[in-house]
């Protein structure tokens, strides 16, 4: 149990190292019936391809997606959909300089102590490229949600200390760093630029919102929406924090300020106001789901730092290499991946809440 | 799959609605041979037990846990432990008043739709109750994390904006509110104070702190230490929010002071700092483990609000009888038992982690 | 882990020894909606009760199941069901004899070795008592299954070497073998008799028959619906073998007449046989499924036996105490509420094998 | 959940075709450190590949197994190793004849029921192919084992009605039926011309032993060591029922026969008799692990039959093509693989069971 697999219906595994033959994920559990080809997975592997800016690693990972099984005819068959990315810039490298030596800010120490030993081979399995899986489940994931008119939607509200001002979603493609503030964009890219100068790497904030999810999903106790998405975000690395709606400042607030009042709009039920980010005791409330993911500075920097060898040896280590100054525009992707990944299996989850349903399922057969 | 089911080897299982005969837990998967008494279990029970001071729900809970199975002479035998809690305070009462309302703040639309229809008697399995059986099942596991040397603390470090400015451990107990700051727990007792007065209720923020923790626990993908922290601690009810060691602040942070550097001291390995929160790459990293909880102020308020009926027409709510101002410093004993239970279960989760462990094990056996 | 929870959306959890305070069963993830009272659970109950004939145990068990949690005005809730049986015949024994022995045919000397110590009281936790707490749970999954339209008898075919030679399943509530066949329960309880004047015991088999299930239940690879029923009632205790439709014959016969032929029938396809037991390729086919479960002798006989003592001794032990000559006829409720909450999970769980139920099911609601 | 996932803590997740690109297993979960290279694997694949014998298809699958990730230095690192087997003769074929037709004897019925469609080209994932996959894992678990000195060995019993008459294990190799008697494979050889010649097919019965077990494997309800080896290998295509040590002949016997006697031999616990076949209360006892599985005749056979179309019709179907008389003694290497990747999980899982091994292993470290 190295915790590779996510989901209980909707269950993804995912395999690979930044350094071996390829990475991958297996789909179980995705319904049948749904269409699906490489290319709807390919347009989100490139918005997570790095080398797209120089914001981002110059590495170039290719990232060609292949389903290997579960499609059949354009459509998945119900059964378990392989997907394969073969690794393809395995430049021999040199890792003398870090194979004992454990990197700050970095998983080495534990991993090593662990495992007994590490595949030092650019972060083995604890690298960003371990993302790469998930951003490839996480679009088959969307293709079913899409199915039922729900769509998921995260951009960058701030890079170090440089924060979005306005939420135009429609700007987020308009600059390398998927803000939605073109002007904003433009001041971060300069700190970028300044961070990128001083050898040193930059954190940043992402947000996500979900569209037209169904009331109810999510179930009462410990596998609740906010919960399950909580770990499902933590999950990717260099993730600190989450909130939900008013998240933080929620704590300061009161009870009168932070419910939302409901109304009656054209026989619908509606919220006033959204402090919830579209989630009430676990449940989804009718709101959209909002919540905002706290993302640490990279830790492989060019400066050198102070550190200790794995036979416990003070020592100084300098990081050479590509690596991305910050982490947050590339990972945008990753985020509605995860969060695409659990609101399916949510979904799924749900089908068998009440008996009314199930009569109905069963006799329409 | 209701979800009342978390953890993988050390597994809990917990039942009951606040009007009902009573809750409980069942804790499979713990090891035999650990001591443990109905005392055990008590002493974490009265803590979170409402009715020790005016800012807690005046009920009178009671709350007697008792040990049904899985302990023989003194000690755990590795079957089931199940533990219960009867309800004795259940007063007849007429919630005809909100047996057809939704209640704003309150995860009663969410119920409702999910399950055609709910026990609408004090939120039934979505009420605060709920986590009697989370602290019970907490005890457990922090009697097998106390035999490992690990202990867990948590305490208050806001109300509402009044935010503590010492932490030192030991106020914590002298005073109301669990705050390391006696003078802070003074000045947020009397926006407390005000809050009843307006009729309203505060949120506030815990943090929680775990000393001991062996290096390298947590599974490196999906089942990082932290994201199944945040799972863990997000599915208590009023939770929005969750960081780890600088969390958010992490992310207006530069690479170069984010990254604790490691260095060696007396044949060990140590961290300057603790930016990290004791996590990095989803293992623990030997500092301790730091995060803290957002929590929402109590949605139950006396004011009157605008919401809507079950069938549909907008309608006023008066929501009467008792409910706390704040839910915070009593969750302070629910965040410690959400901890305990995570890290039992990857401490165990990490023994089959190599096979050098595990050819021991078998040989000594 | 100790594997105490079985199933994935249907999950029951069971917890108690023999003689503790009492045993039980969590029932999580049962739909909303269905009628529930506990005498609806106490019929099962009471047919696996012992004492009601002389070829049973004469303890007095009562067995009077109490509902916890999980149901309102009478219907499940969709929230977890909590069921207790309180031990009330807990008369003090010496144990003296059997607690350092290790008992022929028990669990006694791998308990021991596993958890390094056990509850010598009658069996603990591996007592047969332990089913009661699965007649409670398949009592809850037949509700479900009923307003589906499933139904399942389990019954007798053998006991020792009487083997019933009709099929009226009519007959079965007429002896108290639950043998199909009055005739041949007349010869097997004379075995009995002979059985009890040795001091021995004997072993049997039960066969079970399920109507009315849908078609394409189970999962394609390892949750077969036939491999999920074989772990299902082979973790019932005694149980030695399974087998479905022809079973060990098909090893010997071949593919021409093995193979059930399809064939059109007012619309409805048909099988003309039914070898397979109603499961090809671990999907129901639309014929009865029928399986068998060999029980083998009861392991508590009152001759002497020699075995060892838990320090490393050999020893004659005489086990005295009221025990089953055979455990066949009150087992057959247990199989059948295994296979209840077995057939309850997988149709579940079948609800989203395709997008199209998938969508009417969200569109509907 | 289409159930492609197997096992708790060493965790496999299979997915392919028969006539897709490849297949494939992931395995999570393997402890690091066991030495693994292709070649370890593909021992095991090659007594499972077909066209070794004129008794199984002429189809040349070659089933190269890839490591495609979690193992460096010749080790295995902890994380998932993903293996992979391209499928490499997937001749275009006319598929016409059976893709609107319902196969008597085989999966098609249930799985377009299930899933609206499916792939009708060789069985797709109810293939008989999909166990090379298992095959592969199981190889992997068998690494694990070996370096705990357990050893699993299967070997066909019977073929239709000839069955071996000794039990010379070094006889397996030595017949291409891996039969222990070299008389009566040769005999089973002309039983299996015969049926080639009726254009017809056979079952057969597998007995599989493990040896070096330790005692106490296996958890005391649901996850029984036989209940969870019972669904291992029932999952596999084809078995319709299993055994464990005296199976079906232990429903005839009486207590006094069928109890094993413990007795104390060089300091150790030992049986007389294994009629157990070396389980007890779910537990190991110390004796050899013994079962037998019954396999149904190959339900692809060229004799016409009836049937009925997906659109409603009775029809008649001829098959042609590849097919096995027998599948038995292809079989012999993945009832193995089952049962070493339930034996891996259950020896790791039973390492969490008692409070001193735990402490012992977080001391060391």
């Amino acid at each position: 149990m190295s915790g590779s697999t996510y989901g209980n219906i909707f269950k993804i595994t995912t395999w690979g190292e930044s350094h071996g033959k390829g990475l991958g994920a297996v789909i179980d559990g995705c319904p049948a019936g749904i269409s699906l080809t490489e290319e709807d997975i390919q347009l989100d592997m490139d918005r997570r391809k790095p080398g797209s800016n120089k914001y981002g690693t110059k590495r170039q990972e290719g990232d060609k997606v292949q389903i290997m099984s579960g499609v059949f005819q354009g459509k998945t068959t119900g059964t378990p959909i392989s997907l394969v990315i073969f690794n393809n810039d395995q430049r021999s490298k040199d890792y003398s300089s870090i194979s004992q030596v454990y990197r700050p800010g970095h998983a080495d120490y534990g991993f090593e102590t662990k495992y007994g030993f590490r595949d030092y081979r650019g972060g083995g399995r604890s690298s960003g490229r371990e993302t790469a899986a998930r951003v490839a489940a996480g679009a088959v994931a969307k293709k079913l949600l899409s199915e039922l008119g729900i769509s998921i939607t995260a951009y960058t509200i701030s890079i170090g200390n440089v924060k979005a001002e306005k939420y135009d979603l429609s700007q987020c493609s308009e600059n390398p760093l998927y803000m939605p503030d073109n002007d904003a964009a433009q001041r971060a890219a300069k700190l970028l630029d300044e961070t990128i100068k001083n050898q040193d790497s930059s954190g940043g904030i992402i947000e996500c919102k979900v569209t037209g999810m169904p009331v109810g999903i999510g179930e009462p106790v410990f596998d609740k929406l906010d919960s399950s998405l909580a770990k499902a975000v933590m999950s990717i690395g260099a993730v600190k924090g989450i909130e939900f709606g008013d998240g933080f400042k929620a704590a300061q607030s009161s009870g009168s300020y932070n419910n939302d009042n409901f109304y009656m709009s054209e026989g619908k039920i509606k919220k006033h106001t959204n402090h919830s980010g579209g989630i009430l005791g676990g449940f989804s409330d009718g709101g959209d789901i909002v919540f905002r993911a706290a993302f640490k500075p990279t830790p492989s920097i060019s400066q050198p730092q102070q550190t200790v060898t794995n036979y416990g040896e003070d020592t100084e280590i300098t990081i050479t290499g590509r690596h991305d100054p910050v982490i947050v525009p590339r990972a945008v992707v990753v985020v509605e991946a995860m969060t695409a990944v659990t609101l399916a299996d949510l979904i799924l989850i749900n089908m068998s809440s009440k008996i009314d349903g199930i009569k109905k399922f069963y006799i329409q057969q």
